[in-house]
């Protein structure tokens, strides 16, 4: 079997975790090109890899017929027409999160991917990670039963700078999106949403317009509630849990630490904090997402993590803040779709 | 000092909890007569325990000019006329709670207290439990810093059964009631309620007019923001776990168990299910808020958990049915208090 | 069924325990006297628990013919003269560990009761221990599977006085006794021991000619291969565990602790130290042991923890010790028995 | 600065975890060379790498001039040899461990290192655990206080085929041999070894003169006291594990888990048993130690895991050895050193 050629667009954090993922770790893929709009970003991660070409405009990489996929991880604002592009190119996707902050847009890509018949994969790498990834697991066995109520805790380290607050779109679109997705992916498809939004960590925050703290109550379709908890910052580092509660059991995961020492002294048994950052908790999960997008694409298997799944996730956060500013529980469908 | 002298109206199950700590655990106190109207019940525990003096009528309780202090522990339609009447002859009170289930006969017992002079000291036990107890005194500390979220779960381990369920004012006033209380002990008063209900577990509770599964979003005058889930039915038995997050860190509580012991083979590492029921997981609470209201009305102290807390739950519980039935978030404030 | 009437002799801290666990615990059994040298002891206890009778001199307490069994909790030193005063008097016996330091004298009393036909229960009360109880029963389901390695850890939270040191017959015979006798209830009987000993927490009780630090190794008779280690002093407190490995699973009991709090800030993540001392750790052990003995002797069931196996662990004890002076793995079968 | 250019003796399991190490994950060093006997072995590793050559015969790796340092990864009974004609060669030595089986030729080694000037450092990767280094951090901190019991328990998911069984110089030298390193890098230098073996695994083990269950009692130079206990088959799976107990604090390592989920049901709350086999379990500390060896060599520091810690463990393998035989106490100094 021939190796997949990968293009890469975009050269930033994303970018050389997804290039290092392919060099290092998934012999079935290479990497082709890489471009950057900051050529010697590209540049320096071509000769750290072995990649044999860089660009500073995308379009080189579209109009490579070697190439068969793309990953697109330039800036977010950029995702969609990329898509397009890379669509009417023939060109496999793989897209990162989000693909847009409009749903509108986001239906232009469904429907060129649809056209052109190409696969497209969203990158929702938590869906990958070992301990969630082992939850649904539980799940598809049966061991968890009917499922009743579903939590989602995710805490940042620390709050991103008040000008990135500015362009993310807000709390919902920009962090709860990815507990969005695992609500849908752990949980069932939402019907209702209704959000609690607080400014506690900076006050900056509130004066952009934005909220550092929520809390989101979910009904499910199939009766289910749940809710997510998430804030901009914790003392203790990166905080990522879920719990299921079903009728057979409950099933939850726990935080990553970086060991599993304990000291007990006079002033108690102490252990490690979680992981601090997302990289070191989610990075075997980039690798894992990447695998996937790989074998769906040489094997003509069908993407689990569509691009339906990161407009969902977009819906329901934009629920959440018309639940905010009208104060009361919005129903899903209130929201185009 | 001599001791207290106490008369217990109900000797029903939690009356003979209350019995026991006494003659067992609290040597200030002595219990000088127990009545029920199920006269053989109190006749039974009166010998078991060596108290002198049993009957059918609290009246007679009442009137017992020895008695200093009483424990009402009859049935819940009671508590509010037996507290006035308590009050009127003088006596401290010890009620289980709820109270009442309507606002307006609790601000009568407040009214007959305030008048009379006396103490009473509301049945919430799970202030006095190890863990949660902990939790508030690390807060006391300053150990969590400013509060941002609190999260309560609660499950039984069995639903009770239809007829309770018909009397039972629902599960917001009779399951989630000690979860308000907990909200208000360990986070802060409370501004706004949004309630979730869903019917998983028992369809005839559902036919019954009420749920038993439950979600509640709590807004606290200070900001924080907080999260109640309930379940009559839990596989695994009483889950009862409280998580607090602050400015300067979390602090949780998870479930007590039988034992400590942990078995690792082929199938995993299993350790203990959370201990089963109410009576085994907060029996040294039982003893611990007694102990405390003895010491109160001992030493003239002031009570902790007051008639207030009572009325506090009992609106928090109606303005999550509200919320349910209106399908909105509910403020306190529209709830009479 | 008529109540089993039991004596006590010796009203010092573990007669207190024995006294208010047969008040409040066990219904089945009654004290009908208890006695101590120092007979100011023994009347506050028989005072404050209506105890009827209370003597300065334990005779009185033997000759009693409405009493059926005794506790023998006076000082080490007189526990074997007594029962075998007691076994003459047709009293059942339960007896404080250790009977006696001495071979000779424990033969004494096993000769006393199988002439008199009386029951003796030895206070080994680890046996009851819910976390040790557990583990035996695990093994007794077969979840273990053939055992291969016992470990147990012992390790006090401050070390006893040096005079008390000096009396105690030493670290082996005082503290790990205990141990001894865990090894033989979840392991098997042992076939030799070779023990090191350090003195690392206080040089005082070198000069006593103790070790206040110690590991010993254990060949069982089937085979298996078995390991104590003890200190007289952890800075965390009463650090009492267990591990069983075997052929199916390994199973280990973790210590007790105040709550199951745990706090997570900047510093790690915080739980509790071990319960401090031996009677917050051990007191429902307590009270199991006796209503095991209470029901033995009430329903002329066989006793479980006999003086067979006090004993043997004093053997052990004294295995141990000549292991040390002769620097060499000594056979229990070297030790008089 | 200039790359450290690197020749691997051996394409085996080990030597394929270094080659990927450093092509992934060192950029200071590259691979210039490979050799196997079973040189297709070779010719995969380095086409699959990008190694620029292969070979049949290590002497090519050796008499490459480019070749800045050699990893021996070929059969334990190879090891001394190449050692020593690599350090005549003037290159740096990674060697795995053992260096080889007896006192004598590891002393050669030593011999030919020393005269030559080159590094040598012991495949000793366990000291590189994220667990175990966290507790020598802890230790060198002075968080543990005096160290007076050290604890090791180290268990295989399966023993090995008979026939490595009677080529591995025993359970001591071939499996023990890293607990005893572990006991010297977290403790002390050891001064008297006490070894118990037993067959309880299989059989055939006890026929081929082996042992496959052991604990051994360590007493350290400074006076502190440890225990080793190792097993070739846990039913579930890699256990490894270390506590260490001082006057200040207890520190532990518990086993890493592939997830950290749980789920409580009606049999209990099951989570994961340990990651099964070493290759999961060290792999992070294989890159770890190879990092170390090219820091130092690049940049000419100090060695930490020396030749002269691969000849302590084997003299410490040879008195648990002895000791077995002589059924008695053995003095390191006892061991030709």
């Amino acid at each position: 079997m021939e190796k997949l050629k990968i293009g890469i667009i975009g050269a930033g954090r994303i970018g050389q975790v997804h290039a290092k993922s392919i060099t290092y770790h998934i012999p079935q893929a290479e990497i082709a090109a890489i471009s950057d709009i900051y050529v010697d970003g590209a540049k320096k991660v071509a000769q750290d890899l072995g990649i044999p070409a860089y660009y500073e405009d995308y379009h080189n990489v579209l109009n490579d017929p070697k190439i068969n996929a793309v990953l697109i991880c330039s800036s977010t604002d950029t995702h969609a027409d990329i898509a397009c592009k890379a669509a009417l190119a023939g060109k496999h996707i793989f897209c990162e999160k989000p693909v847009d902050l409009t749903v509108a847009k986001i239906k232009k890509v469904i429907e060129a991917v649809d056209k052109a018949g190409v696969k497209l994969q969203i990158g929702f790498n938590r869906r990958y990670d070992h301990n969630f990834a082992q939850i649904k697991r539980l799940e598809n066995k049966g061991e968890i039963g009917n499922l009743q109520t579903i939590k989602i805790t995710s805490r940042d380290p620390e709050p991103p700078s008040i000008e990135y607050v500015k362009v993310s779109g807000g709390i919902f679109l920009d962090m709860t999106v990815h507990d969005f997705d695992m609500a849908r992916f752990i949980g069932a498809e939402v019907e209702e949403v209704y959000a609690n939004a607080a400014v506690m960590v900076d006050p900056e925050i509130g004066k952009a317009g934005d909220a550092d703290t929520a809390l989101i109550s979910l009904k499910f379709k199939n009766g289910a509630i749940g809710v997510i908890d998430n804030c901009r910052k914790a003392s203790y580092g990166y905080d990522q849990r879920l719990e299921v509660f079903g009728s057979k059991a409950q099933a939850s995961a726990a935080n990553d630490t970086p060991t599993n020492v304990s000291v007990i002294g006079e002033n108690g048994n102490i252990s490690d904090k979680p992981l601090y950052f997302f990289l070191e908790r989610y990075m075997q999960s980039f690798t894992d997402e990447m695998a996937e997008f790989v074998d769906c694409v040489l094997n003509d298997k069908q993407i689990k993590t569509t691009v339906y799944d990161g407009l969902e996730a977009l819906r329901l956060g934009l629920a959440a803040k018309k639940s905010v500013a009208e104060h009361r529980p919005v129903k899903l469908s209130e929201i185009e779709g």
